[in-house]
């Protein structure tokens, strides 16, 4: 097995053009054990492994520099650099991590997990080369689906500006995690059927020199071009055909459903966790659907990952002009959104946590200044979210609560998030986002009939003494709280805030006449976040507060529940710290 | 007079051809009289005077939907839509803002004063319409320097996707601010040069049916193209060439210096008031000149607004290579600073506080999550900065102290700021930003001398009882609240923070011995910001906390002594408030 004795880069250079077609054929049977046994992202892996290799064997890394976007697929990347034995024994997969991270390897310049940065990061590492007067090869590997965010245009026009060596390799695979929507889309489909020849090229355009390859899966072919631009003197585009999910039948015939997931059976090509549990994400769609249906101008809105509001290719189906997939394009969803509702849509964006941090400015600027009445869900923003660094979701807090004009609420069980969705899609009068829970569905059975026009913190259960103000999916924590202080002759307050923008001036004033100390809860960093309002609010008062929450940090594959109790958001840890407090 | 009888776009459509001639130069001659006595955007309006005529005589707006990218070219429009008076009329100069917004006129549709955000909101409108099954135009507007962002280049991808009626309108006056950069640039001054032939067409690349005008400021040819566009079916791009201050000799010869300004003498075009203060801006662009010069690794990045790090055009040819203006393009500014400081550079990026809120998940992703070297520089992140709603720039410290790994520093006089600049373009641990004064410059003539590598907080004043924590710009009134306290026999203790994405836990512990009170003043909203990380803090204990700051909201023209009142930011109402405290 050539595989074996790659243990760095340098040594794929000895091995002749045959050899590296076995190695191939090697890379991808190793590639499809692991992502079968643990789980990944298979197709955009599947689909770069003769292109990796070629890259490794023409370019010297880490001297010339290779930039993955995303890195979803960097996995061929890190067999080749040193890392194989993470693919190879099951004993160290976890070794590790999804994304490119320069503390495992030299051959890795940037912890990467959003996408449509390479370019940018990119043109950075050549203009400091240009600068010391260096001479490597910068490389930029970006899939055709992060192509429609716009830092990656951004960096485009800058690259030729700059005007020096930078080699940006489109990984076109003719999908993004499900299909391409945009104008961009439709060249790149012209540049292919055309063989690269069409006279309408966005690359030329902006003045690159543009090569293009149609099967990115011959090494030779991926070799000689490489060679070819190699210490090219100036921005180059490599416009790569390339099939997800190469090689594996199941993931070529399927191509969202192989773009990432867990474990799979290999001969059926099934995952084999057929998770059904109830979840926010399915039940969305549910409601969004019905909703299409009894009123035309409600509209779904996705960026590129329509999972997150529950879209699934049949839904997207039924739903037809009034789902609009955006692309990667977070910015323009928002406004886009803006426009919707300005004109009398009803327009309702979904999207993860993580990514609603792409779009503070057009939260700020083209939504909540004009109040147009769009609104935003949030998904997975909690601990119980994704847990790469990259990925993290509980910013989201401190991110959009700080927004003038900006209504926030946080559902805490089912009921009362499409209560809220509800009131959110028929009001016209400003712009709502939702954190949508992230545990497990929570229902309460009893339809909820707030009226949330009047935006009113809700007194759970009336005690004295303590009361727990306890956001979201954590309200239940709160209730915990208050059951276990039973025990201690406590007769707590529980509170519900619902909206999580601002404060119930009346009620926290009225607490303070039975209350002497509030404790608060919320699914997020601490900093900047819900429980430091009400902290500043009785900060001139005799009313002691202590805010639970996560602190600001950037986590990297934790467990949501040892995260927990470090931060002592357990409910015997927190009544442990009231008894004190209280002493 | 034609202007005098045009009280609605409606009434432009009795004009004839030679009228609308008559008009523009009555238009144009309205402006530049209004410009001068009040300052104002003069060459982008200047150069906007036919096409506004045109867009109103053809098309029937408010059915039809006009967007203004920025706006910062929508006066004429104005005049047009009932305004007329605000520009005719000496005493009604400040009745209309600088920006298109709704609440001025059914013609305007958003509020808006970022950049690359029209065709989106416009795409948004469009979408609208098709639910509706509605049938108007809508026309986005925007200029060449803003098609740079990518937020422009996103919705362009969605428009033609959508598919429907839209009309993009390119106002290529080629020029951003400053001169423009970047690989789309070439492509449209090659189109200008082929007459809009050229092959390499970005427009054409992307689906768009594509026209030329060469003549931007012949209304005739104007009103011709918008009659054979209007009521188009699929998306439209009418490439616009004009002048930049056209109509004014002084305006269109020096284009930056007239982009915008305050009054000025028509006959010398020469601005009124000729400021030659000393400011942060002009001084970090001498400091950047010298360092560049002991250093050929430091290089200064502008995202075109080369004046907030001092760059006029003598000091951009000085520095050469190690100056960089990325067009409008925060993201991709963040991200190549990342890059060039990943590889051994020493990027410094100066940005007004306004729009680094268009970087958030650059700045936590591509930057803070690496923890590479870069220096952030935030100018005018104050109170006392641009005081248009849409240009507001104090919420700068809940977006950037709240994202991991960042240090945020806030100097409080020029010797500080420079002794933080200097040691944060030296250090090589992190991401260092800095939110730069915006007071008139403050001298304390002793060079500072502090090791900033330690980040404690300073105790410039040691006295017991009320602790005063007075961020930055802000010191001074912590200073005169101090002094006006000791007329009440209280000696209070006054710090500067030094830093602001965190506490000094140390420091705060040791005020607990010997205070009950601690005043947090900050030059920013309240809300998510420092002094809710003391409140919180503190929260537990008996220690009373009280914030000053702005409260969270869109203010719009305002007076910033005024505003400061409203939120008791003087010395004398914040003592007020003490000594009701500690009764």
């Amino acid at each position: 097995m050539y595989l074996e004795t790659i243990n760095n880069s340098k040594d794929l250079k000895y091995l002749s053009l045959e050899q590296l077609n076995i190695l191939s054929a090697e890379v991808r049977k190793a590639l499809l054990h692991k992502l079968s046994q643990h789980g990944g992202h298979s197709g955009p892996n599947l689909g770069m492994v003769e292109m990796t290799i070629a890259l490794h064997y023409v370019f010297d890394s880490p001297k010339d520099k290779i930039v993955f976007d995303v890195s979803h697929q960097s996995y061929v990347h890190k067999m080749l650099t040193g890392r194989k034995d993470a693919f190879l024994n099951k004993a160290q997969y976890d070794d590790v991590s999804g994304f490119t991270n320069p503390l495992e390897s030299e051959h890795d310049f940037f912890n990467i997990g959003h996408t449509s940065t390479s370019i940018s990061l990119a043109c950075g590492l050549a203009k400091a080369r240009d600068l010391k007067g260096d001479h490597e090869n910068i490389i930029a590997v970006i899939g055709d689906g992060s192509l429609s965010g716009g830092e990656a245009y951004e960096g485009l026009n800058n690259v030729v500006e700059q005007g020096s060596n930078m080699i940006v390799v489109i990984n076109d695979n003719e999908m993004s995690i499900a299909e391409n929507y945009g104008g961009y889309y439709r060249n790149l489909q012209e540049l292919r059927r055309s063989k690269g020849k069409s006279e309408n090229n966005l690359f030329k355009a902006l003045g690159f020199d543009y090569y293009y390859v149609e099967d990115g899966h011959n090494v030779e072919a991926m070799v000689n071009i490489f060679r070819q631009v190699k210490d090219s003197h100036y921005p180059v585009v490599i416009h790569v055909h390339t099939i997800k999910g190469k090689g594996y039948h199941y993931a070529e015939k399927n191509k969202e459903k192989f773009h990432a997931g867990g474990p799979f059976d290999i001969e059926t090509g099934e995952y084999l966790s057929n998770e059904t549990k109830e979840n926010y994400n399915d039940l969305t769609g549910k409601y969004l659907l019905k909703k299409m249906k009894d009123d035309s101008r409600v509209v779904a809105i996705t960026s590129a990952t329509p999972v997150a509001i529950g879209m699934n290719e049949n839904n997207r189906k039924i739903a037809g002009q009034q789902f609009v997939d955006v692309g990667i394009a977070e910015e323009h969803a928002v406004a886009f959104a803006s426009g919707i509702a300005k004109n009398g849509g009803k327009p309702v964006y979904g999207v993860f946590s993580t990514f609603i941090q792409r779009t503070y400015d057009q939260i700020s600027q083209d939504l909540c200044i004009n109040n147009n009445p769009a609104v935003l869900l949030v998904f997975w923003g909690s601990v119980f979210g994704m847990n790469d660094e990259t990925h993290i979701g509980f910013f989201d807090i401190p991110l959009l609560s700080n927004i003038p004009n900006l209504t926030y609420l946080a559902p805490t069980n089912k009921e009362e998030y499409f209560a809220m969705l509800d009131y959110a899609i028929e009001q016209n009068d400003h712009s709502i986002a939702i954190k949508v829970p992230h545990m497990e569905v929570i229902s309460k059975g009893v339809a909820d009939t707030t009226n949330y026009k009047i935006l009113r913190s809700k007194v759970v259960k009336k005690g004295q003494d303590i009361a727990i103000i306890a956001v979201g999916d954590f309200f239940f924590i709160g209730e915990q709280v208050i059951d276990l202080l039973k025990q201690h002759d406590i007769y707590g307050t529980l509170i519900n805030p619902v909206f999580i923008h601002g404060l119930d001036i009346d009620l926290l004033d009225e607490l303070k006449m039975s209350h002497s100390l509030v404790i608060t809860l919320e699914d997020g960093i601490i900093e900047g976040g819900y429980g430091q309002k009400v902290a500043s609010y009785y900060g001139p008062t005799n009313m002691k507060v202590k805010n639970y929450g996560l602190k600001k940090k950037f986590y990297d594959r934790y467990d949501p529940y040892e995260l927990l109790l470090e931060n002592r958001l357990d409910a015997n840890l927190i009544v442990e710290d009231i008894l004190t407090l209280i002493k």
